[in-house]
């Protein structure tokens, strides 16, 4: 159901503040997230050894994690450090996952610890780079996350779902392609000599660009496993060679949606915009931030009634057409890392 | 559990406006009604054949109902008319099922459409009758529609769940008759000599008569499949026939319930009445509505902590009263036409 | 899972007022309680033998409870006395409960009636006793009724969960003892010498006595089936004997935590507090009460959790630490309970 042994974004930065936990179910796994004296992030079982108390509900003191019921103080290791009169020594320990902080997320391995690898961290050209400008939030949404990965990777949606912010008749009428190069799944389409729609005609004007002209336009969809998908958008003046335009005649910016799985029908969505103008420019950040906020949430009751549907007529099978072609593509990188996932490791000589 | 090869009440004529479909879940099947250009009512599943997406999200364009997600054009007959850039001629189409709208009802036959027949609705004398004025409202309530069929069988409860307004003594105290005449099942009760309740001395006087005077009142309960329940009720001034004294001393209207079982465990109480007198007057259509609203309200939390007792108890027997015959005889039609329903048709020849 | 053969507390006395029955579930039944015209409490189950009504949602009529929907009138022990127009000698009965009221309390027996004996009633001696002043609430948990029972009989927590009322480091520091004495568990603990918490202070203050010295501290948890935790809590001046100072130079009280079970994973808390120290003061037992009130509300989350995650992770073992004795032991008596209870009865002669 879930690829456990890769990285997924568990939290925002700013969501574990020095003091406090975090509690947050992924993978259907129950953890902890919380930083140590210096800052470090750890994540846990959210399971006191003592009684069962969720550690989520204590707090942190020096390198440790408190427990709130009968102060159990819990290392990030998932061994206890110490309890009040009490030796811990052959405390049983809890299960930690390996994690690390960078660029404004934290990052879990929930899956097996040695094989945890920091190399594997996605390398998005975005992150953490001052050309972009970064914002985003967190949405929670009760639906399987495949369902999430369809809806991104088919912006086709967009005509209907978001009709009066970013979509625009021309997405239907253009055609998409999609390709794998390995794991990774690329939908896009190029839309040519059109009216850039509110949000472009926003961002062309913040590039001082005019803002009335035709424009050319592209959709760039990027499946990375487990559920990583970016999408390349943007603008150029008609006619300057839309996405391959140089710079000074386009607008462009990166969605960025990181999905994560909490249960089987529900999940985390970290949604964002990196966007490639006036990177600084906070005001800006905070606008594009509110405006995607709005535009996101118009997914959340299709997602969770389809759901819905889903789940009370089990044996209906769904349509696969071109438009949902990233979709089915990315599903097939999923079903084949997870058969992998299952199968018996090789034997290191037969 | 439900009597499919007939007619139940979907929903009110007013709430399937012109644009927007509604979703609505009718014997355990999810449905969605829309009009077409010509406002007539169609009846769909409410899942659309591309991704499953409920199409009661959509919206009505022409002749058809554009699904919300990506823009799949749904015909009245559960064919795929058009989608952006696709050929939909292989599309799988979904179940449609007869439907029908007639004197601000709209009807559904939630089972075979080929036994489906207009001339099978039920021929209430009400229905579009101009001597009659009619107001009603549309209740959700938790239980087993049967539950509710033996509720407004057996009307000695208006005595304690309604005793503020319909209910009186008398009612308890006069014995009740039920007789089975083919599928139909009429319990009826007659008072003589008694005062009128709050409601009826408002009649009383609507009609010009005197409401201090003694009256006979009577209640005749109509059930007919699958949960129709339509009753008599009225006052003469005592001692002029009673039931058949001439309309110049009584008053009298049928109160209506059309029942429509959405779940094993809930329903839709389509409830109103009509009454012969003053048909015209919308301010006392109204102020009916309102009272008869109340009142009925007052049904629900008894009917539905039944329900839960009925669930926690499941082997205990309930007693059958005279005063329960309505509701009793009115449970042996549906079972009969439950079993008709299972079993194999009679072949053509034999 | 529940010891039935028991006397539990099911109300408080103004919890059943002269009209108005009392719906609640006990042990998993549910049960309505009436008083009859003399003011004595009946126990019922909580179901009409005509349809399966709730008798709770009806009224009390002389000494009878009539049923909400259809009239029947239901004697205190389970029998049909009346309903209109009918002969009710041959209705079936309903189950009635024993049940007691004395001194603020009612209680019920919901296991086997011939058993039931008031000679088993609890004798705890601040009940009905002048010496004491009584103030309390109920809260409703959503937790299986041992986790309660672990709660306090490990006061630990204090420091944890209560820090900022009744807690204080020096009770995580002082040892406790648990000893058990037939069916009766004792955990103990004694501090010396240590600055009285605000609640002390105040209390010390009510007995004349200074509140700014040392004291000496104590917490005595008894434990007694099926679920009932008295806990004698006080404060002596330092060096005076402590617990066995003379009462001119102390303070103390009874805390009182009677548990009763709604459901396998729910319970009803009677908390309460009785101290021997201004008993007829209303204003100090208000103002106690709302305190008590506070601080018992900061245990709900934490337990609601604990079962939570106690059910998601079903096979992980708790650790069983001294501290954690009284509830380990008071486990124990209850299983002993329920291991006789579950065994058929001894033949009176073998």
């Amino acid at each position: 159901m879930f690829i456990t042994n890769t990285w997924y974004v568990a939290a925002r930065s700013d969501e574990v503040v020095a003091d406090a936990p975090l509690g947050r179910k992924i993978c259907d796994q129950s953890m902890v997230f919380f930083r140590n004296a210096a800052g470090e992030i750890a994540a846990l079982e959210d399971f006191c050894p003592h009684r069962g108390a969720p550690l989520s509900l204590g707090r942190v003191v020096g390198d440790t994690l408190v427990c709130g019921y009968h102060g159990l103080a819990m290392g990030a290791n998932g061994r206890t450090v110490s309890m009040p009169c009490q030796r811990v020594g052959g405390f049983p320990a809890i299960r930690s996952f390996p994690a690390h902080e960078a660029h404004g997320f934290i990052w879990v391995w929930p899956g097996e610890a040695e094989k945890a690898d920091l190399a594997l961290l996605p390398p998005f050209e975005w992150l953490g780079n001052p050309a972009y400008g970064y914002g985003g939030g967190l949405y929670h949404i009760g639906c399987d996350y495949r369902l999430l990965i369809d809806n991104l990777m088919d912006l086709t949606h967009e005509t209907y779902v978001h009709a009066s912010s970013i979509g625009q008749k021309e997405i239907d009428d253009a055609p998409c392609k999609t390709r794998v190069e390995g794991d990774h799944v690329i939908t896009e389409r190029f839309m040519s000599g059109i009216e850039a729609p509110p949000f472009w005609r926003m961002a062309l004007r913040m590039n001082g660009l005019p803002e009335d002209q035709k424009v050319d336009r592209w959709q760039i969809c990027h499946f990375t496993p487990p559920s990583h998908i970016m999408i390349e958008v943007g603008v150029a003046l008609a006619g300057q060679g839309g996405y391959h335009a140089p710079d000074a005649v386009k607008a462009a910016s990166w969605v960025v949606d990181f999905i994560t799985p909490e249960t089987a029908h529900s999940l985390h969505y970290f949604w964002g915009m990196a966007r490639k103008f006036k990177p600084d420019d906070e005001a800006l950040t905070a606008q594009i931030r509110e405006g995607q906020g709005k535009i996101f949430a118009e997914d959340q009751e299709m997602l969770e009634r389809q759901q819905q549907n889903l789940l009370a007529w089990p044996g209906r099978r769904l349509l696969m057409l071109n438009i949902d072609g990233g979709g089915v593509q990315s599903r097939k990188v999923i079903d084949r890392l997870l058969a992998a996932q299952a199968a018996p490791s090789t034997p290191a000589a037969a």
